[in-house]
């Protein structure tokens, strides 16, 4: 690839990054309150345009209702546009409210899934106002004890309440169904893993896509594998980026195997220049969001720094050779084929990525571009610092 | 259920041994010869009917092709009906053969494909020479390096393949799709899971069925509910059933975790009963069958000893008050739902199969039945002790 | 074992429970109040005292400190003795205040370090003045990212606290040292495995032992083989009894795995009755505590249930023959050794527990005491639903 | 670090090859035999010196006993050295023998595990005649069903063992402990984690020391800590590299994760530097030895791969700018600790490599060097295709 085209490629790229990542979050032990840490969905919108301004690839910004709730969308989108991002993903919660205790969609009492189906709803409405195209869907529900509930029926109920929502999607816009092992369910989670995604998704309607979250499969899982089957099936719909070692980390996106997250991307390239319509189609509307949960990092930078994570990995991908991996591939040649794919991996892309960031009118390094703007500083001082809770009880 | 109903439950239970677990077998490590191990398919199917007439629930026994190679299939079925068993599944194997280094189905070179396909073919022959229901398919490929083949064209090699033998199945016959996290690929394993088997099965037709293999998850998968979701779907066509702690192990079933077996079995017994036809029908047709490796056990004690462990399982699962169950979950009652399931589990139904042995003129211990009847002095003495191999060397 | 020698060795079993089990706790998305929970130290001495009424086995309780914070120790001490249950277990808290965010005894900054050493000598002289015999440590000090700190120099400081503590240990008290491979810490935890807790132990003294908590392990390691070393090393200090199948789960004990609980036992057990001095002392001063988090079981009721399913694992691992078991184990007899050990397993010890509990003046069946008794509508009247928290934001 | 000390440094990395890396291996389920795969302990000690002659850092191979049993070790430590490379680790075998179906050192039975040991003595003068320094030591002891055996009896078996070979070894050698978490136990392994094998080593005296297998571990562990915990104690003796996502699949090391390799050559860097006495010594005698099992690849490129891998890590690692490291995390600077670290794994140091290499004398790409000097053919048409096994049974 020469030179303008990686840079068109790279002005291409999109990173959505979440409101709720710029606000106070934590382990269930405690959540440490970050001074200026945005205390609303005006705050975190702000901090979002402050990560696309450093970094250019980071234009819309997910939200997550009710956490983000207002009076006026329309507004609220106006107020976005007024900062330079877009309203992205739309994330119902249907998790924290008393009566979905035993789940949302997949509860046993009729009344509670009715409720849930009826947030559901609503968030589709509010994609209308705000003009969002996916609606972000993950789910708590499940079970901690066998015998707890009938898992077939569970089952039955998702898949119902999925339809419905499925149903009522305008035009041009989607569901994106998300799958995870575990928490807070410890027994069964009602969807558990991209193969019972998938097979709802398969069954309601082409609205309906399969999102990978990264830190939601099983130990040893290949995630990049799961990527190219769901684009080979045209069922790819997005990813929310994060990085674990153990189980739901949700730490900074490329920090834990930077090399899983380039092949990756490099499954994403493959399929985005694939001769193949569905694949090509498929990969180029999938949604790359990034879903954190910051404890200790700060914010704003940690949001750069994800930010930047995937631009490099994205960067090293467009730099593989196809041609001569293909070759390698049909020959048998293993580690030649290997190699191929490792010299992509292997080269530094900071003085590349440099360079584009010059042509673009973007900071050079957005890190340091950030620590010396002042931001933080500011935003500690105009915010203060937000009162945060957490999971475990603490002295009263 | 009353006692009646529960023999006659009891008595359809059926667990089909594998003739491979009657040789020797080992780790890669070395293979341990065992004393009267079984030669050759027909020693297998002595050895199979030896279970049989200990248990009375273990009437076929599945062949593996072409380690149980013979000229006349026909004569075969009739040696093993004369010794009171029937041929069950038929197990291709093409991942022995040295153009299978990178593949069978899924090898980038097409003749090695046409070579595999060729031979699964054959297998589908052999099963209408055998009178066998079931083709039971596992696959060894896959990659052990990232960028070693593309993952996109692997899928559809398999795909097609995995079709061409389904278009082939005659009526009243079945294909069952194997998957496996990983063995003897350690990067990327085609069938890697049981989503991706449902996926292929799903495309290619109805004579295609997902086979759960308790051994081929990643570590803390809920195998019971990927089994009620495939109940649920019409498409779990059969069971290979062994233990794990670590990896594929191919211990004696319920050995590890006696509790998650009850719960497989839970799921299935209350499919039997289901009010959904195509769930009870789906449940009424599973292929209940070991595949386990024995590296140290006197191989038909320990078939004996894996009969009888799904035996109990099964006959606990029997034994859960449906009722009671309902009602809890309907009103949330997580602790009562809980206990309503365990009670079952905590019963102990030894002396229950104890009778019901006794009622089918079955040894009432057939543990002590077989250590006691000489069979393991008397084959030893017969048949030796096979050479063993092992996958790593030996001083030569 | 006889009947009197069974009774006997029942009747001396003890379950100690945590304080927080009786309070509202939940997983970082959020935490479901639960009507009666107990709101203060008091409430949960009763609660606790509620459980040693109906199981006679759990006379202790372990406090949280400053959880339990109170001003008079030895008024506590009288209260809880009042009641029925001593005071047990002291479990210093050094993760939730501001100044732990990176660390307490792991800490780069020796002030945040004093601090913490500071709270765990408190602590210490709380155990004089409530006549507790344990200090049971955990932290949750580490690491998010490869780099953040300086892996060695954290092992320095956590020895040098753990032995500044343990040199403050009066005499007849111990410190028993927690592990946890994972969580709050996502990168590297600083007390990860035993071999960790092991090693400090080994070198700041004897009143250091090592404390197994069920769910904080890698997937599928043997923590009986980890229970037996510590055993034979003379350092298996206490449980912190809970159960798993994914992460730290924190469910009722005995749920998931029901023969792992017996396999846990049956070492205690083995070891209680050992030859070997250092053994056999150490087996008998182990310190069984639940610690558990309760998310959607109703708290007491969850308390009796976990405290019956160590009961009955103990009454199984009572009723092995070891001398059979010993024999199979010299003779190499694989099959006779895993059949004797499962034997025990196998049997339904339900009936025997009932009639201890007669023979006790206890109730038979404690759940349904506790059910029928009117306790938890009481509480639940009086007490009121206290707020919960949770980790995530909720909508202000 | 300026170029002439990283020139330095590069100069003095070794990595030890192992004589089975040349010959056929494979899984149980098949060996595929390589052309020109060495047959026998010259021709492996060829392979060996050509890898180091194309390297310059892979001067000594280890040999595993009997696989690479001579005459006369004396004469075969000479013909090393002609071909320019030396004698490592002596590698005791004592799980291939059929005695040992139940374990060597570990087995209930006193003759079996005098036969080990016997056999440990015997390698320890092998040691003594091929001026070997390092007795490897790896036992498959373990049981695959819980109450197989005595876990107890057995840790005091492995200890007695391994006291007596202890007590044998010459000065100024040692033994290495290797530690496994399974396979080929399936339930418990007596060597089962660093703990254990660092608990014996500290029993057992100073020239006892812990061996990391990085395939070796529990999901998600992080190896690293161990690494650095180890060095710390003074007790880390040396490396197996290789690489796996799964079990212990032995592929070449740094394909999964490199940047895991990095970070545990950042903890020896770190630890080579170190101003305390006993961790500096520690570190530099670290022995790094490879131990893969190549079952696709061309067997002499692919230990030139691996050579290569580990050269990159450890050139990165030297990079590290570690004042700025200290800097930030005494700061408490958790991004920029983890951006100073990332720095140096990000840079390429491919030119840097190939500029030592040409300063050496060494071809500046040993992979294009070897794949165009007609090695693989030379030795494939001498050597032809040695016949090979597998572990599970072929159609005789």
């Amino acid at each position: 690839m020469n030179t303008h085209d990686l840079f068109q490629a790279l002005g291409q790229q999109r990173i959505e990054t979440p409101s709720w990542g710029y606000g106070n979050s934590g382990t269930r032990f405690k959540t440490f309150a970050a001074p200026g840490a945005a205390r609303d969905v005006h705050e975190k919108i702000e901090d979002a345009a402050e990560v696309h301004r450093l970094t250019g690839i980071a234009p819309s910004v997910a939200l997550h209702i009710p956490w983000d709730e207002v009076e006026d969308y329309a507004e609220l989108r106006r107020f976005a546009e007024s900062r330079g991002v877009s309203i992205g993903a739309i994330n119902p919660n249907v998790f924290q409210d008393d009566p979905y205790k035993l789940g949302s969609i997949g509860n046993p009492v009729p009344n509670v899934r009715e409720r849930a189906i009826a947030h559901l709803l609503d968030c589709v409405e509010i994609m209308r106002q705000t003009g969002s195209r996916d609606l972000s869907l993950w789910f708590a529900d499940g079970t901690n004890y066998a015998g707890q509930d009938d898992l077939r029926a569970r089952k039955r109920r998702v898949r119902e309440a999925l339809q419905r929502v499925h149903d009522a999607l305008p035009d041009g816009t989607r569901m994106l169904v998300e799958y995870k092992l575990f928490e807070p369910a410890f027994y069964a989670t009602d969807l558990f893993d991209w193969g019972a995604a998938y097979a709802h998704c398969l069954a309601i309607g082409d609205k309906a896509q399969v999102l990978v979250d990264l830190g939601h499969h099983a130990q040893s899982v290949n995630i990049e594998q799961i990527v190219a089957f769901l684009l080979d099936e045209g069922r790819l719909g997005g990813f929310h980026f994060n990085a674990r070692r153990y189980a739901d980390d949700d730490l900074i996106v490329g920090t834990t195997n930077p090399f899983e997250l380039f092949c990756i991307y490099a499954e994403l390239v493959a399929a985005e220049q694939s001769s193949d319509n569905l694949t090509r189609t498929t990969a180029r509307n999938v949604a790359y969001m990034i879903d954190q949960s910051h404890n200790i990092e700060p914010k704003v930078e940690a949001m750069v720094q994800s930010v930047l994570n995937c631009q490099e990995a994205y960067a090293k991908a467009l730099l593989i050779d196809w041609e001569r991996l293909a070759a390698a591939q049909q020959a048998g040649d293993v580690l030649e084929a290997y190699r191929t794919l490792t010299d992509a991996f292997r080269t530094d892309v900071r003085p590349l990525l440099a360079e584009w960031r010059r042509s673009e009118g973007l900071p050079e390094d957005p890190i340091v571009a950030h620590r010396t703007s002042g931001y933080q500083a500011n935003v500690a001082g105009e915010r203060g610092t937000a009162a945060a809770g957490g999971g475990f009880p603490v002295k009263s």
